[in-house]
């Protein structure tokens, strides 16, 4: 395929809408469509056409991007147009679980559909640009036919993997790490705020603390990778009592605890395991659960 | 103060230990104490003092250094010893709240003992060097005069504020961030490992994926202090579908969801109250419980 390959994007929310943006302005003749009317007219005005049902959009291009809020939203657009796909690809960037993804490569193999999973690692503002980051699995050959029309997506784009899950196993364990992290964020910014610190005062440790996170966890994942969880710098009896006194301090202060006392709950559960004197990553096994 | 004020250590865990070796190759005349004997023989190898009772430790040095696991055990260790610290500098270097940093500055205080709070915010590993990071708090002209002893314990030290509950304040949202951070990245190790990803493999994409929290963090704070939760870019209702698909991917896998149960239980409590559309910044103030 060429630069310009026509190309269709089902699904206008903030995410469909910037990988609309990015192809129009790449120059592919871009057909879009989304389930409520209305969302294409910024895109239409740029150059973007709108049919008005999906069966049509799919037919206007030999590539199809969806990108919706589930995989049950995509089986809702997909299944009524499987006639018009087959033959064509469909490249789904909607964040699911790998099995997800299994069972749609499985769909669209049924339907004589090409099927590559992807998942977008970065937020709106990056797509288009250097920033931007997507993984893709499915067949090799799929990818490599579609990669220099995916490319006007900007930024970088890895194939992970054949097995059509693995984008979303990458995702999903990466978005555990983000998801997680930000809700750190947020609550740390509520209980600063209690005690009288202002988001602007602090946000830059706070982004450096993240910094450390970073930094540490390629030890974390070679302990885990081992199956080692030395202690030696810091016990999962002394992090447990940082928990504490952080959990005490939001309570004081009638902040929600419960994220870290959730977390606390599986420090906790090591210690009770005999484990309190090895470091922080033995809760990677800890959260195994084989007897529950 | 010159740089070679005596120093006494109290507590001689992994982060004691840190900060007495510090002490000991800056050329301090160090004198270590320990509630369990036998930790100090490392320390007394490589120059330090170690009498046989924490009285005698105080009594060795002006400037006094506490770091042990939390504040009831700071109190066990100095309350005893109160009358020898008298006069003299205490600094404590223990992780704990603000009510009870404020409640042990006025016990010093009582006592004519002048106190400073401090919080690390880096490992052992950077202790002496230039990475690790400090925050004092308490009065200014007792930071002041000890100032460049604590120098001796490397990287940078700042002084938050006279409130000696402060440095606790910036410990704590800080340690909220970093605790909440590192529990993702232990569940998301766990989540690739079952998923067939090692931790090798996706380590460094961990790292990116907590860095783009670190980028966003500034704008998030900035919200907080507005009071305004933009959701252009991403909603509540798109990120809790999010967790949603981490939350049975892991359920799939065996793994403990409770951690990510619990986020998305306040993300869903802001989508009940109303804000589905406002951006993640919301739930910093969903996290303030004013009704339960
Ligand atoms: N926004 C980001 O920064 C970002 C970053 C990385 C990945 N992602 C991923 O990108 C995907 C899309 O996210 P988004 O930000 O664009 O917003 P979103 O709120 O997750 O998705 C909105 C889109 O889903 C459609 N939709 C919802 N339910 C539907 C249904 N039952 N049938 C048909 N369409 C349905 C909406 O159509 P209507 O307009 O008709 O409701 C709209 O097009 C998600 O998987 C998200 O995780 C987003
Ligand atoms: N390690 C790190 O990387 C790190 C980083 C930043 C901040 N910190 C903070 O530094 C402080 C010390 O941490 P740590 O890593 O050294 O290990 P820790 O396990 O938190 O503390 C161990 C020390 O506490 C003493 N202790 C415990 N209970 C006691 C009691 N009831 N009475 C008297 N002493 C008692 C221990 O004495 P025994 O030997 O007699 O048990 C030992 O000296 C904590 O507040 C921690 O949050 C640590």
């Amino acid at each position: 395929m060429t630069e310009h390959t026509p190309v269709t994007v089902l699904g206008l929310g903030p995410m469909g809408t910037a990988l609309a943006s990015a192809f129009v302005r790449a120059g592919h003749r871009t057909t879009v469509w989304n389930r409520t009317a209305g969302k294409a007219a910024p895109l239409v005005e740029k150059g973007a056409v709108a049919p008005g049902s999906a069966a049509d959009a799919v037919a206007a291009s030999p590539l199809t991007v969806v990108c919706v809020i589930d995989y049950d939203a995509v089986r809702a657009i997909v299944e009524p147009v499987a006639e018009s796909l087959r033959g064509k690809t469909l490249v789904n960037l909607t964040a699911d679980t790998p099995d997800r993804a299994r069972e749609l490569a499985a769909w669209a193999a049924e339907r004589g559909i090409d099927y590559i999973d992807g998942a977008i690692m970065t937020p709106t503002v990056t797509i288009g640009g250097p920033d931007a980051v997507f993984l893709y699995s499915g067949p090799e050959q799929v990818y490599e036919s579609n990669r220099s029309t995916l490319a006007s997506l900007g930024g970088t784009g890895a194939h992970v993997g054949t097995d059509p899950g693995r984008a979303a196993a990458y995702d999903v364990a990466l978005l555990d790490t983000f998801w997680t992290a930000m809700s750190g964020v947020v609550h740390a910014l509520a209980l600063a705020e209690a005690e009288g610190i202002a988001g602007a005062e602090i946000a830059e440790r706070m982004q450096g603390i993240l910094a450390l996170a970073g930094q540490l966890t390629p030890e974390l994942a070679s302990d885990v990778d081992r199956g080692s969880y030395p202690g030696d710098d810091s016990t999962i009896v002394s992090n447990a009592a940082g928990m504490e006194h952080i959990i005490h301090a939001a309570r004081s202060r009638d902040i929600d605890p419960s994220v870290l006392e959730a977390a606390k709950a599986v420090a906790d559960r090591a210690i009770k395991d005999g484990h309190g004197q090895d470091g922080f990553s033995r809760l990677a096994d800890t959260l195994r659960r084989t007897d529950t």
